[in-house]
């Protein structure tokens, strides 16, 4: 069983600064996990057009499914994921329909409470609704940018905006388009287990040999600084083709390890 | 005044399943800043060496002068970082005779002090010491595994500890051997400044006007939902060859941003 492979792309000058901390890409990265997909790799980069299209190009290269990117879809000069996407797609960028409408109704709304000195759509409000030839809309219940979904044969593209609020509202409303491409990957089990050892370099010939054994489980001590008589945990994660074969490795796995350890303990 | 650039690559499937949020890569971006180097890319990939030793073959092909990577110096199976390093650098691992005293030491310490079940030097912790050619290894005043660093000519490569209190202790132990390399970006002062806007789409027009007009500054308005009424923040970030250039050109960005906003303010 093997799941559809995840790349996430985070644009934005600020998370290699170091000013905001990319807590985004882990939260997809265990909302595609829960769907049975799995992200092999996350790049960060600034907001660059160049770079962006770049590692939209090498993620399809690699052979992902789905490339995630967060950031940049808003109105400021630095926000340029969509010339990137466009770059990285081969097509040209143009004005949509659906997102401008999307993008006039939020700005006469924001306008009409105040938020806004006035609804005009300006260069820069405009350009959030400037999206790649062939893309579909995703409305952001959120704020003003719309979410950039661009499906193309057995790839797809979604470009979420940076915002955490706004990124979890995009992606929830874009997840039924996806769901199909996602769910290829079976079914997964976690556990976490108490080891009785402190030790990690003992957990690990023991989780080796479970691992070597037992097909389609993936153990790891969870590592923390040493303390006397510390009590490691492993997590346990466990694929199969559905809730019962993956259930039933887990529970192999956790009974094999304590044997295991419990072997090398006495030695 | 151009800062060296630097790349980081963080290792660990834990990132990739979105268990962990990568903390590590804001705070080594936020400290490379302050001593003048600038972070290009940072990269997430899994335990796997020849992923590894891409993304640092790829980064110093881009022109890096200090790669940076953390997590997979541990003593599991899947701590492969230093495969990886050697990979990438093409230079053969080795037993380090001064990373093996390190490791020793410490684990004498930590048998004797009932933290682990004795002192023996297995496969598992051997390989801790087991670094490329050349490479100096780094003490680790919290843990058991050695910080590696590489120098080769012009650039550079540091291997970190992933638990965040080994990567920082390491990390101030090799910043001594560093500091010379990463020097040559001036000085950078950074400050917020409130907008009297709520709208980014208004802010982003003056913003782009004040840096095509000061060099060496960079204004960002620092995004948050709409809210009615609300004053947005904007971050200006100004380099210079030292101290006193920097401060002008910061205080001269302030004070153009405040006009201009006036002006279309009034408009």
């Amino acid at each position: 069983v093997t799941a559809p492979v995840v790349e996430l792309v985070a644009v934005g000058r600020e998370l290699l600064t170091g000013r905001t901390v990319d807590t985004n890409s882990a939260w997809l990265a265990a909302q595609l996990a829960d769907r049975g997909a799995r992200v092999a790799r996350i790049v960060v980069v600034d907001d660059d057009p160049a770079a962006i299209a770049a590692e939209v190009r090498s993620a399809l290269g690699r052979g992902a499914a789905l490339v995630v990117t967060t950031g940049g879809l808003g109105p400021t000069f630095d926000d340029r994921t969509l010339e990137g996407l466009a770059g990285g797609l081969g097509r040209p960028l143009g004005e949509h329909p659906e997102a401008l409408a999307f993008v006039t109704r939020r700005y006469a709304d924001l306008a009409a409470a105040g938020a806004v000195g006035d609804a005009a759509l300006t260069p820069p409000r405009r350009k959030m609704a400037t999206l790649p030839a062939g893309a579909v809309a995703i409305e952001n219940p959120v704020g003003t940018a719309p979410g950039v979904l661009v499906l193309d044969g057995n790839v797809a593209v979604l470009s979420l905006p940076g915002i955490p609020a706004e990124m979890r509202a995009v992606f929830a409303e874009a997840l039924p388009r996806l769901e199909d491409r996602l769910g290829g990957g079976g079914h997964v089990v976690e556990r976490e287990v108490a080891s009785g050892s402190g030790d990690e370099s003992v957990i690990t010939v023991a989780s080796d040999r479970v691992m070597r054994e037992i097909p389609g489980v993936w153990l790891k001590s969870l590592p923390t600084g040493f303390e006397p008589d510390c009590d490691l945990r492993v997590r346990i994660t466990a694929r199969g083709r559905d809730a019962a074969e993956a259930e039933t490795r887990a529970r192999a796995a956790a009974t094999r390890l304590a044997e295991e350890l419990a072997r090398l303990a006495r030695r």
